[in-house]
């Protein structure tokens, strides 16, 4: 059908988990109650809240501050879409290695993947974003910062 | 970069709205405190649970009750992938109107979009996911019920 | 031994729901998938959030909007302290009765409680506390607009 | 007026914090934007959720996983009830020191004290609560395991 088609033009095919740049950043986050649901597993919408930690620490570890670039610049960060698959589920007590890999750098937006993999490797879910520099009084997009992109481009 | 390249043949290009099928459900959602974050806005994953509540609202609508399918067929249901746009943001006290679409339905999977928009038409989040049923015991993908997979293609 | 006396001073007794005043305002939460845990219950941090949903309901009936009062006069409300019995378990797609009900009404601060139960009656998750208003610049406590006092006084 | 009163009877005092007994377990927990509401601040029920997680990481280093014991003994941990303090806004970025304190060990439940704080020793919320151990087929209460108790009253 023609309708479907045109949506199904941008449906995300499995991302290649091995094609993916080496990751720049990485953290072990613990599973607790709150993360999972009624089935068990990590609810997962909480994958977006684990990658998002792990996007947070990686730009604070280059001087990316987002409390002071809201402060100085009123610039904050937002993600403009996003392609996900879910794997395998994490469950309770499970240490969750959350890592972020970037895909290109541009003035005001830039690509990530994210990947989340237990300890033997297996692979729980992995996503690539697009993530752009807005005005907080206006969302208006804006250029990110140059030492920024300079220090994500040289890492 | 060929690495790159890999990965961004799966890049979700932006949804389109318009060349989507007709909602099957939809339900008005109030944005709470909870939902917003500091930067004044929906935080990006909770349109994720948005999404998940007016797709258990359809499948109730329809006779498949979560509990019920859990407690007498052992059988969930598990978002496999989504690409997702996000367009616009949400504000506190925002009345977000969020629907269901059916793209496909097989045995085991189906494929929905969902949008999210404001009532003056905004779209404020777009996504295009695929949704399956597994064995709760061992998360395998088992046959949606046959009822169900009817009850959606003669809706 | 003293110190723990100290505290168990302030131990909550349970909350005699018999003996709180009628509700002024309710309604009917359900239960998703996003509000369990692991354990198949709601997670108990989320009675909070059904509460602060109904609270902001009854005020936004009693012409509050947290969005217009934050803009217009920099104002926010927030909890002071709360007390909290968790007597039931709400599962998966059960449907909760939230209420409110006004206990004290002052310049600066206003005791509620609310209850969450099952349509029989039965009673998940009691609690009281105490809302106060703040100047959203400085966190400082601030009046609540005299209608809203009066309002509530006279509902 | 006798109603109000009633319930005031169990209104929580303001926890006394010096009172408490000594820490037995800690950790630092990082405000992410996940955990800030449009006020800019850590919404109110999130500490609860950080709360929960110093528990778990407490319980996990005696030697009680949450995993092992729903599996090999059919037991979780339910919180009955909940007094909480909440005196200063948490930020985006800031880093609070959550710990865990034992009031009293009985064989079914526990009375625990949690304080959240900044580095400069600024209590941000303080709660006592009463944890019990329940059968997780049917929620009733069970004792702990005599393991358990031992270890938290040797520790």
């Amino acid at each position: 059908m023609n309708d479907t088609h045109a949506v199904i033009a941008g449906w995300p095919r499995p991302l290649d988990v091995q094609a993916l740049p080496a990751p720049r950043h990485h953290a072990r986050i613990r599973v607790y109650y709150e993360d999972t649901d009624a089935g068990g597993i990590v609810y997962h919408a909480n994958y977006l809240r684990f990658f998002e930690r792990v996007r947070s620490d990686w730009l604070r570890a280059l001087g990316a501050v987002h409390r002071e670039l809201s402060q100085s610049l009123g610039l904050g960060f937002v993600v403009r879409d996003m392609a996900i698959d879910f794997r395998q589920p994490a469950r309770l007590d499970d240490l969750v290695d959350v890592d972020v890999r970037v895909l290109e750098t541009k003035r005001a937006t830039m690509r990530l993947a994210q990947v989340a993999a237990l300890a033997d490797g297996t692979v729980l879910c992995a996503a690539a974003m697009r993530v752009a520099a807005i005005r907080l009084t206006d969302g208006r997009p804006v250029a990110f910062p140059l030492w920024l992109v300079e220090r994500i481009l040289t890492d």
